[in-house]
């Protein structure tokens, strides 16, 4: 980032005269709307002063503030329920809600988490972090109200982008034949992380982006969500208190299903955001301008063609190296992606390769099937996706490829914690839903040269297969230049205490351990098929094995390797190290392997309590 | 099923002169125009002869005849592509397409597979059975198309059912982006298998329905799709190929996403079916009317209001019981299905509780979401839905329910093998799927009055619980009536030789297989958690254990127990028996079991077989 704008963040705190009288709703309450303004332009410097500070979502906050402040000054929050979709835009919402000094925790341990959050206000009403769930969820509540008799008002603020996902559509539907008093405010600001692709954001834009002038007779938007049979209204200005307030009180008096549409700019307020509401959809940190990641940037790096020094390239930089190459040699290549192409890092294959290039919307199911689709064709589709969105492509996966034994590739991204994302993104389970499968191929590269090798194996395999690989930075590991062919696992060092089977990119951690404490070390790489030639060696050799993985320790890898041992009637004994059986709280990613006894202090520690452990001596003495 | 129904299928083949010179498309389309409406009344003699040998979808088929038969006579397949959602109505295509006296063999085990199926046939271009994912699929076959530039045409068809779940829209709003030269038919019978909810049915009812005339002109319906950029044409009556064939081939000839509605009936041209097209959507065979399953049913049983004696009933049918027992019971309870009302059995419950049953449409996604919405207000909601359609739903269980703690309990249906319908609607994977999930509830119940007392316990535990339970007989197991209360496992018989741990339906087997080798018998009950006490009982009895599912060796309980065994640091032996990790074919239930060596016979064997291996002798001898 450039000097001249980090000067547009403020380093000290702003003068909030109104805004710090305001700590709560209720007070809010108390204003004439004559002062709403000053709210908005004083919540505006906070978010100027914090987000620099902790990092997060930043565009999306500034596109809502005049909405944030009209929902709480016209509702009877916390007993009305706001849902935030996404929840990306949820900082002013939590500078309202009694939670304006902790902004500055955000995103840190024991801090704010950076999306709503029922255990930590009970004005956030829902917790969110996917997108589309908004409408489901507030609907939900407005039918239990109508159930109970209750006069509680229930509002899904949802973006233009989320509204492309299926279960929006199906949450309409379903409401629309229902009487609940839901309020759906669509927040159409033309984006969702990346620019909006589909038909429908083609048809807003067409039909209705071009004015911020009310316009209650937008009659073609009005056809389509009255064919749902909500009552519409708008196109309305979000940012003009005097058409947002009298819109909204006059929709929150309505009864039955209604639908407001806001035009919004994402950024709104900060120049440089509303020039570039991609690059400033989120910020990382400051303070420390010589770190790896861009201090600018959506959830990954939108450096991907800078190309930093291998050392310093994230896993998802390998995946846009591999896949522009292979796409360069293999004319088949397609990629999709569902709304992630800064976040999956396809910039550059966008640029070179835009014919070969699906940007689907945020739309994981139709995401897979496609691919399925593609891979009948004669095409070999390469589905990039995160693992915690992998979970809404799951049934599509299953029923659409790996039952056809269709040739699809899924660059699993993200995979294992995620750091101050928190639990909703963390990509924990992967392993396990996916290992079930008949068939599969799946594989956890440790660095930057594993990953890109194992895509490339991957997608020669003539059948579903998934690479798994983590946020953050790869590195190359000296010691895996000169790995066996795949699917061979790699025996890194020879031990005589206990055998530790790597899988994924704790493998720097283990490299640690295992010449502490003279272990036997093997990168397995395979999740799926186990290398069953190196394990039947490594059963002769050592009668205590550990597992090591970035997954739930329920499920996963370690667990293959404990079907493994029975069917093979071995009594070799076993450690699963992973992620313990509870959610993971947001932390930096360091912190929360740490929590998991997953750094290298952590693993030998856990070892060395398993050694001591009766049995294990037991075991050992043999 | 009454004599009189009953007497209005074919017994004997009928004669279909002209259908049997048609032994592939390439005949059908040297005829004239002329004798098409032949070969459509031919096709129906043909269906109303072999379904009710074998058992299938009816009603669908029924109603696509002619558009089947306008298809294959105006495109080249099978190099053009037709997808049929669902695969319901694919009975005249397989007719058509070579498989005429195969269809004999329909859902029989070697025989045909009720759905399309890409190993059986290159004229099913695509493998379906789970709904809505023919617009993703055959856009992906038309993009390749695109890329590849051939002339090839890919067209979907999908009923109005199916255009509820949202990865239709999701392939809806992409398509329109594109310029694929993608055929949308939207075969429009009012129904899914249940009648249709939420707006966009009665929406489309509203406009359309009332006419069968072509209204090319239908302004409203036209606005909807083309707001999604698709060129509309419709309503057209989908049974008279008078404006059949020309509506279909001037699509056929535009380029870019196109969308033809077709106002089609289903049942068409069995009158008992038109008058009752739930009841008639499948029929089960006919040869053994003294059956237990209805013979006229929805995908189960229609009949639950009937009452058959306790060792007759289903268990979803004792799902059924509970459900509108504890609904009288707590007024806080509501029902949630997307579209199964029949087949999960909730009629009695939505005859009884109408204000507290929600059928969300063909909604999965937004049906876990709704019900974590009305868990946050106060409401307790129970959503029935089968183990296969679960996969739909998993982000939304994850992220919503179970990450927030919310106290939603899941009737997981049609969990393990299902039998005729295939692997499309196995539900193998929901253990693997939900037990890597911290803090989750997961039952398996082994007959009707387990299944009862499983529901009422998970319905009480405070959080996010499920109940798996099986397609078919449930029967009351004289055993389990003095069990001891949950969650504890249940000891059923002490022996000498090994521990069989049972989790779930096929208890019946095991008490068989556990008498006559002299078993330790325990019906563990709970896959998470495990009863650690009764596990050290075992470990300290028995070195050897065997663990017996419905489910998916991969990932199920026994890897529950395999993970628990190697975390004890216990050397007990353990023989996983489940279903082994390949696809398994359609075939009865019974058929399906025997192969897996899930029968009684299978299981005997399995254990006797790993007795005699070399490192269990020792283990025995100890």
């Amino acid at each position: 980032m450039s000097n001249e704008l980090r000067d547009q963040f403020l380093t000290t705190p702003p003068a909030i005269p109104l805004l710090e009288t305001l700590d709560s709703p209720e007070a809010l309450r108390q204003l004439l709307p004559a002062q709403l303004p000053q709210v908005a332009e004083e919540i505006r410097q906070w978010l100027l002063y914090c987000v620099p500070k902790t990092g997060g979502h930043f565009g999306a906050g500034l596109g809502v503030v005049e909405l944030t402040i009209a929902l709480h000054y016209l509702l009877n929050t916390p007993d009305d329920a706001i849902v935030w979709d996404v929840g990306h835009q949820c900082y002013p919402h939590k500078i309202l809600t009694g939670r304006r000094q902790a902004m500055l925790s955000m995103r840190q341990k024991q801090g704010l988490a950076p999306f709503p959050s029922r255990s930590e206000s009970p004005y956030d009403a829902f917790g969110t972090g996917h997108s589309s769930t908004s409408i489901s969820a507030a609907l939900g509540m407005a039918l239990a109200a109508g159930l109970q008799q209750q006069e509680k008002r229930c509002v899904a603020v949802i973006g233009d982008g989320a509204m492309t996902a299926g279960m929006a559509f199906e949450a309409l539907n379903h409401a629309g034949h229902t009487q609940a008093n839901l309020l759906v405010i669509l927040n159409d600001n033309d984006m969702s992380i990346s620019p909006n692709e589909g038909g429908l954001a083609t048809y807003l834009a067409t039909n209705h982006r071009a004015t911020t002038e009310p316009q209650l007779d937008g009659r073609t938007t009005a056809s389509l969500f009255e064919a749902l049979n909500f009552t519409y209204t708008g196109p309305i200005d979000g940012h003009d208190f005097a058409q947002l307030l009298p819109a909204l009180k006059q929709v929150l008096n309505q009864p039955g299903p209604q639908f407001l549409h806001l035009i919004t700019q994402k950024g709104r307020g900060f120049a440089p955001a509303e020039a570039d509401p991609v690059g400033f959809h989120a910020l990382n940190k400051l303070e420390s301008p010589s770190q790896t990641d861009a201090s600018v940037s959506t959830q990954a790096s939108t450096q991907a063609s800078t190309q930093p020094s291998a050392r310093r390239l994230r896993f998802c930089n390998h995946f846009a190296r591999w896949v522009c190459q292979q796409a360069q040699e293999d004319l088949r290549l397609v990629a999709i992606t569902p709304a992630m192409r800064e976040g999956s890092d396809l910039v550059a294959f966008s640029q070179k390769f835009p014919e070969r290039y699906f940007d689907v919307a945020i739309a994981e199911q139709h995401a897979a099937t496609l691919a399925a689709g593609f891979a009948v064709a004669g095409c070999k589709p390469v589905l990039a996706i995160y693992s915690t969105f992998l979970q809404r492509a799951y049934d599509q996966w299953i029923h659409d490829i790996a039952l056809q034994k269709l040739d699809v590739l899924i660059a699993v991204d993200r995979a294992g914690l995620v750091g101050e994302d928190g639990a909703t993104h963390a990509g924990c389970y992967d392993l396990a839903f996916l290992r079930c499968l008949p068939e599969m191929l799946l594989l956890t590269p440790a660095d930057g040269q594993e990953t890109e090798r194992m895509l490339a194996f991957a997608y020669q395999h003539p059948g579903p297969a998934a690479v798994r690989y983590p946020r953050g930075t790869a590195g190359e590991l000296p010691q895996l230049q000169q790995a066996p062919p795949l699917p061979q696992a790699h025996l890194l060092r020879q031990g005589s205490q206990a055998a530790l089977l790597n899988f994924g990119p704790l493998l720097p951690q283990a490299l640690i351990v295992a010449e502490a404490l003279d272990l036997t070390l093997v990168d397995m790489r395979l999740v799926k098929p186990l290398d069953h030639s190196m394990l039947k060696r490594l059963q002769a050799q050592h009668s205590l094995w550990i597992s090591l993985e970035d997954h739930a320790q329920v499920g996963g890898a370690g667990s293959a390797l404990a079907e493994y041992l029975q069917q093979e009637h071995a009594d070799n004994a076993l450690l699963i190290l992973g992620i313990p059986d509870r959610w993971i709280e947001h932390a930096s990613r360091e912190e929360q392997l740490a929590e998991c006894g997953l750094d290298a202090a952590g693993i030998e520690a856990q070892i060395r309590a398993w050694w001591a452990s009766s049995p294990c001596q037991h075991k050992r003495e043999k």
